[in-house]
């Protein structure tokens, strides 16, 4: 069957499914998203794309923007990021600041927001714009210069964010922010607040499928930082169900609270999805099962 | 560059490194392995087989043998031990019996102590022997009949196994034994026990790099359930460091306090290392730095 | 007023709220008792008793035997039980385990039951006979030769136990006993379903509102350790509400399960109530009632 | 033998210890007071006052002000306030996030951090000026107009504040804060700045020692509030080592960072100690010596 046809097949089968879960409401302008929507996307690493539903339809990236950061702190600085946060799988959701406070300010992974928080304080120095930057990777992978911030997300981000401002002081309590906290959660609030289409997103994550190589041809990364960051995806790309991720869907994917997901087949193709409906992990109920029904159709787990 | 030479060449350079960590002691008989011993073996899914070093020498499998209860459990009764064991990392080593406690009995994944009783426990109903099931089916699959329980391991095991005592009855205080607890530690430390080679354990587990199909060509396991038994050991199998492995050797394993570990190329082969010197985590030091060197050389990691 | 007359009014006051709350029930002998009965008896130092409700029914007394088996190791050995178990609050309910892992197996008190176990270890080493010397000291200073084991009680802990065999099983992991196991723990059952009445156990307790001196006029404890049993007693009496029992009642006390409650007076009597209906963290809830209105009236709170 | 004489005894005693411990030192201000201070002294009930050492210089009273903002809140709003803070004893010292995440942002008590934030919170609603209030109470209750905040330790204070900041966005994130973070920030370092003698504190925490009398003679706290509060010292008072000091001293006391203890005598007198060097705990090491002298001498203890 045609990838067309299996995407299509898809995005028919999950609609029964649209009104699972809950979209995220924890910030108003998020919650105004129609559970209905759904998109989905498959960009092949040599080139061709199709979709089908809302895939061309903006949404909010939230924090699969934190792969962008970290594969931007990686192409500028190889591995130093390693010494300030690990990369292993948190465990339970209730025990993060458990964590921090065991492992003296080293947060799990660059993927929950204690991490990418620190992640995002080092694209700052590198850069001087972390937000900036994701931006700009963002328009030349994806070739759409329109991509820009949702200000007003940010700002209610910033306005309900009480936690995350909890979680930077933690880091800074302990040495590991480089740069003040008010900045460090304003780049981080913006560059979480990226919209852009099941579309955009897709090529824009093609480089991992392509060991590295970004649209333009050249290197973004090496083949093998490539292949570790398909590998933090996999082990803690979705919150607390990584497990689960890896049983059902078996590929590394990156989900975030707007309800999209990127999911790589290293050497073949990103996938993205879009159902703002959220299960209790946080993660699209509609997204991973379209996604678990992709690679069961099209026998593309890496596993 | 041939397979074997691949091989010889990297139970070469791991030499040096096998001074490196510490064998297990906690149990007499563990200790007086010696730290220099080193073997690797590559079993191809589709027959070939290749190894270097004391690749031919048994060992002590100790929690490798978990990826095999669990393979016959869910040979026998697909999906229904997934309601007394999650399928998620375990975060940080100290919280083993906090997350016990906090989830109501319930292990984290089947391949921490608390899940693989679990597991035993359900193997012991199924079967009526848990230990003598998986001795059976390592004897089948690699084809050596002399493959045995170390009854003398067991028994130190035994004798110095407060702690798996004290997880066994914190599983049975919430009704997570089916047996009674000693019935189920007396299996687990008897398959625990056993001792078999690089050469018979790559065999062993080559149903898992050929989606199920057994060494008689007849399915154990059906295709899917191969790749999830894959999933769990990559976001699993190597205790608190997962998400290193998966970094550093990109492949599903599952590593023993004998020094052995287990790793699986999808549609490929299954590869054996063994080193009895650990590094902090548990893991054999020079073992994982061997599949590394093998995952670098090859460019078959899944990722 | 005189005592008596407090004592009848608080035991005719508590009778609305002998429903509230609930028997515990996890072993079958201690669910059946009637949740409405209810008993109050004060033991004045200098010798006057007076009682009024069920205050000669026996009832089991559970955690409380902790006061005396502590007592006892004290007056054998001054001091050195503290290196095997802190003297602090324990802190929220569900890490008792985890604090036992940090704390590499030291219990956080002699009340909680793993330090209970510690205690009882040490006093088994002591004596050769840890729960019969519980019995004998209660039989000394109460005056009453027919106090003794519940051995249905005894033997449905053992079998129902599996949580303080974990317990157990975790102390010794850390070399924290002196004694095998199963010893250990058929001691602390025996002692902890001895049976006796709010009369007898409130002669029993007279000690601690003397300054260490027993029935018979000589010093059991010195004054300092009977000072310092008291403190202990109202830091960490009371399971998780010990903050709670200081606030609403003032005095040192201790709970157990059966309903029971003693408390001291130092210099001036001590209190026993009984009430079988339990609040959520396992005290009595009349019991906890009446010893409020106790120290309301008398204005004998150590505050 | 008079009081002033077992004072004079008590701070002669205490002089080889003044090297023990090390002077707090997160913030340069505190870490400049010399170790070999000491200062003592005691204010009873009815009127005389005596004391030794440097019992007239001021200090930095730090936590200690937690107790009079307490007492305040108390005065204003009898009970309310423990709708919102436990007054149960904090466990462990690493769960402090842990248990606010636990318990759904409900500090476990008002005298560790996240408990005495909401308290002044709670100050800040009911008067305005939560800083000002606590001045103004202990500048009444002392006598001495000349009480006063210290404002560089408190800018000091608020500049090294990264885990004070945490845990009040950690409140705020769950609703357990009524005023803007900034403001209740402020007003909390400032009353830990305020700077007074041990003569001064003494004499203002006379009315805890008065069942609830103020030093003008008028009540200010019943007597049931002034017994509560009393309550929550003895078993909250001294950070995570309240049973050691229920256990060594035998009275409710409350320390800080800055090198002082106070501890009240029920009925009978306000003692205060002052020395800056802290045991692992964070307690004034011959602060707390001098306490256990001085209730073995006396035989003050509660027990």
């Amino acid at each position: 069957m045609e990838l067309q046809a299996v995407v299509d097949e898809i995005v028919h089968e999950v609609q029964p499914m649209l009104g699972e879960g809950a979209v995220a409401s924890y910030i108003p302008s998020l919650g105004q998203v129609p559970a209905g929507n759904f998109g989905m996307c498959v960009a092949m690493s040599d080139g061709p794309v199709c979709g089908a539903g809302q895939w061309q339809d903006p949404f909010s990236i939230q924090s699969i923007s934190k792969v962008f950061s970290l594969a931007l702190v990686m192409s500028y600085d190889y591995d130093s990021i390693w010494k300030r946060v690990f990369r292993e799988p948190s465990g339970t959701p209730f025990n993060s600041m458990l964590q921090l406070e065991a492992d003296n300010g080293i947060p799990r992974n660059p993927f929950i927001n204690a991490g990418a928080l620190v992640v995002t304080d080092r694209l700052l120095t590198l850069t001087g714009d972390a937000a900036g930057s994701v931006r700009g990777l963002l328009r030349k992978e994806s070739g759409n210069p329109a991509i820009d911030f949702d200000d007003e997300v940010a700002a209610s981000e910033a306005q309900h964010g009480h936690r995350n401002y909890a979680m930077a002081h933690l880091l800074a309590s302990y040495g590991n922010l480089e740069n003040p906290v008010e900045l460090v959660l304003e780049n981080y609030f913006k560059q979480c607040s990226l919209r852009m289409s099941c579309e955009d997103l897709a090529a824009a994550s093609r480089f991992l499928a392509r060991h590295g190589v970004s649209a333009g041809g050249t290197p973004f990364l090496s083949p093998n930082q490539s292949k570790r960051i398909n590998a933090v995806m996999l082990t803690c790309g979705t919150y607390d169900a990584a497990g689960e991720f890896a049983y059902r869907v078996g590929l590394p994917g990156k989900s975030g609270v707007g309800g999209g997901i990127v999911a790589i087949v290293p050497g073949r193709c990103a996938v993205t999805v879009w159902g703002p409906a959220l299960g209790p992990n946080g993660n699209s109920v509609a997204g991973i099962a379209a996604l678990d029904a992709f690679t069961t159709r099209t026998g593309w787990s890496i596993f």
